[in-house]
């Protein structure tokens, strides 16, 4: 079967490259099949737990990562249910949940056999409770793609600080990093063979390979893995980061980029101008890897938290924030991952729930029901509509199986005063999402001055966001 | 309860003390009940068990303490019988086991609720053994009393090298010292508050408290268990090392001792001229402190292992050893703890079972019949037998609850050819033995030369080991 895959995959890899010889250019970056799930997405969710849910203070990651959490028996959510957090995914409309396994405490919250520091070292059902285990079985029976988040880069229970065994050079300094990267890819071994496919792979901080005196994670997921999105390692990443954790990127943010890893290695250049190479992309880049647009749902109003923690209910992104966060990264050819947080119950709180609910529902109002839409090959389009109709928002998708093609393009609007520019813009990628203030059509043109080969246009579609109560 | 025994403490000691003074010597010290208990066991073992007894390498100490385990999951004794354990101990005559709860792994063998790297984690026994609680059972089921050893010293898991956190001074080594330091006396509370009352608690390489930056052990081991032989940190110590591990003290071995601690301090002084100190004690020690002579069964020719390791067989003691152990330790006021070492089975090896039989059953053979015996009061004693008799052995005991009293004695046999010194010593404290060639005899004659205070004899009696096939 994966043979199969993997034939296919490399005839339409061919094939999309010949075409682009045909067109007498250069080879235009192509998405695997993976890439291509992962944008189609748009919408994505990280769901972050960990010990110090339970510890009732207020977090502090600097603190956290050097603070052995006193008594992991504290975990202990009374009425988990991660049918609940998924259903709150679905309701919001989002594709991906992604869990975070273990995060900077070092706990990990499934039944290992490597790391003690586990599920089953607690009293919590007693000892045979596995989330990762209950959370893919939820994301199963409702249809979301479910993938995991594991922390290696800080783990305060072993010692372990930006990767290291905090140590002194001693043989048993030396030792203990061994160990600790063994651990690492027995738990990465555990994680990729025991849940099934899984639709993305999260190391945060990246997973500093051997060249760096970190563990061997890569094949490890390879092997177990070959549909997977890596993020990511000084070797590789399918998708890379936006640069922020505000939800948004910059526009225009291409979906290719010059390096195969996101920003684990050359720092200096990527990270230069407020991270705007991980922002912006580099239409010239040789690897497609779109960005990721990462926020925390309860991150408004002087807060920024991806864990729960009491009393951070009026932090809950406004609706409009959220749409906001839209236009900022699905509208730039980018991926949203929200940040939700089960509390100490287990449960994702009703103020979240309902928030995440109406973002979901605001999306569809806004964009469920086009006016018109055309699609096909070529740089000019028209559509359209049967009269004339109140228009507020555009949407313009590439079929970026074929790469990512546009340059430049611009859109002209039929009004009853004569056609009028309405939008302008240079990368489109999977999608462009222009909002902008009623005005009254009869049709619309969309044209590609400029473009790497042919381009494909996946949709081109308008809409009335007031006509959907 | 508790109470009262304590105020009988009190009036027993108060007692003691105005017959001292009645005497008109200054204060002798004496041993507490736990002590009188200990003393009078004569024979103990130490049960040592650790994750490396499953790794089918040779055990290296120094190796060991600075490798963590690769995979705990090795621990896998799949016959494991504490019954049979406890039998072998039973059968040597051993009133007391004392068990490895944790040793240099940092592994716990128990269900602990704060120690994640414990038998929680394990397959073995579906994460629901407790080699603790089997062993403690196992113990009351034959009426021996149990004992555990609590290793905090070294945690090649932890990172703990020498009861500190491995580490460059960093606050986060400081915060992992502390939470280290948490654990150590949370896993004591565990173990205090368990298993009922034990005899013993053996913090190996002592359990250096707050202030030299360890763990605040002491208060939490006297909550729980008011009666237990504590050893030993900087301030206290119930018994002594006895200077080596060659199961033997040297003579005279006073129970007596000039400081409150064994050797967790002070080390200049105690560490001198080979541990005399420890090996010797003081007469004028003002603490009653007896030495313990510990030694593993399997240390001959060559091997010195506490632990199972396979083809060790050929190591294990002779008897001949073993009895010269008795004589050593017993037989000098000092207590012997053999160690025993269940293998990767679960099971105390035949051989060394069978050899701890052969050597309980030697110590009774030579020891069970005595061919007369008188105790009392006062500086001489006469023992008459009913005809002349061969004998080979003699033993002493003073009645160690009012202290160690005889400075010098001498004993003369009355042969054939008339009264003949055949053994004298400085001293006697709970037992000494004196072995010699076989002589006949009719009577025997005790003369306590020396004494702090009117000596009390709880036995004097002669044995002949050939008499008892």
């Amino acid at each position: 079967m994966k043979l199969k895959g993997s034939i296919k995959n490399i005839i339409s890899c061919l094939l999309i490259a010949l075409c682009n010889i045909a067109y007498g250019q250069k080879s235009i970056p192509i998405p695997n099949k993976s890439q291509l799930v992962w944008q189609d997405a748009e919408l994505t969710t990280l769901i972050s737990y960990d010990l110090h849910v339970f510890d009732g203070k207020r977090y502090n990651q600097a603190a956290n990562r050097i603070n052995p959490i006193a008594d992991y028996n504290i975990f202990n959510p009374t009425k988990l249910d991660t049918d609940q957090w998924v259903r709150s995914v679905k309701d919001m409309g989002a594709k991906v949940a992604i869990l975070t396994v273990t995060h900077e405490t070092g706990f990990a919250l499934y039944q290992s056999d490597v790391n003690s520091y586990s599920m089953k070292a607690l009293k919590f059902q007693d000892g045979k409770g596995d989330i990762v285990r209950d959370f893919v079985a939820s994301c199963r029976k409702y249809g979301v793609l479910p993938g995991l988040y594991i922390g290696i880069r800080w783990n305060s229970n072993y010692g372990v600080y930006d990767f290291m065994v905090h140590n002194d050079n001693s043989p048993f300094a030396k030792n203990r990093q061994q160990h600790y990267n063994k651990l690492c890819e027995q738990m990465t071994e555990e994680l990729m063979s025991r849940y099934g496919e899984l639709a993305m792979v999260w190391f945060d901080g990246g997973a500093h390979g051997p060249e760096l005196g970190g563990p061997n994670i890569l094949p490890i997921v390879e092997k177990h893995q070959p549909n997977i999105i890596f993020y990511h390692n000084t070797q590789r990443a399918d998708i890379r980061w936006g640069g922020s954790e505000t939800g948004k990127v910059n526009y225009p943010c291409w979906g290719t980029y010059p390096f195969p890893y996101s920003h684990s290695t050359n720092t200096k250049e990527i990270f230069k101008n407020d991270f705007q190479l991980l922002k912006e992309g580099d239409p010239e880049g040789e690897y497609y890897m779109p960005a990721m647009s990462d926020a925390p749902l309860r991150g408004h109003n002087g807060r920024h938290e991806w864990f729960w923690e009491p009393g951070d209910e009026k932090h809950i992104q406004p609706l409009e924030s959220l749409m906001d966060m839209y236009y900022g990264s699905v509208g730039r050819n980018s991926t949203l991952i929200l940040g939700i947080t089960p509390n100490a119950e287990g449960l994702v709180p009703d103020p979240d729930v309902n928030r995440m609910k109406e973002f979901g529902m605001e999306i569809k109002k806004r964009f469920s029901s086009a006016l018109g839409r055309v699609s096909g090959k070529g740089s000019n389009y028209e559509l359209k509509l049967k009269s004339y109709q109140k228009i507020d928002h555009l949407v313009l998708m590439e079929d970026i199986a074929y790469g990512e093609r546009v340059r430049e393009f611009s859109i002209e609007a039929k009004t009853k005063k004569g056609w009028q520019l309405i939008s302008k813009g240079t990368s489109i990628g999977h999608k462009f999402i222009a909002k902008f203030g009623q005005i009254e059509v009869s049709a619309l043109r969309l044209n590609i001055n400029k473009s790497l080969a042919e381009p494909i246009i996946r949709d081109f579609s308008v809409y009335n966001s007031s006509s959907n109560p």
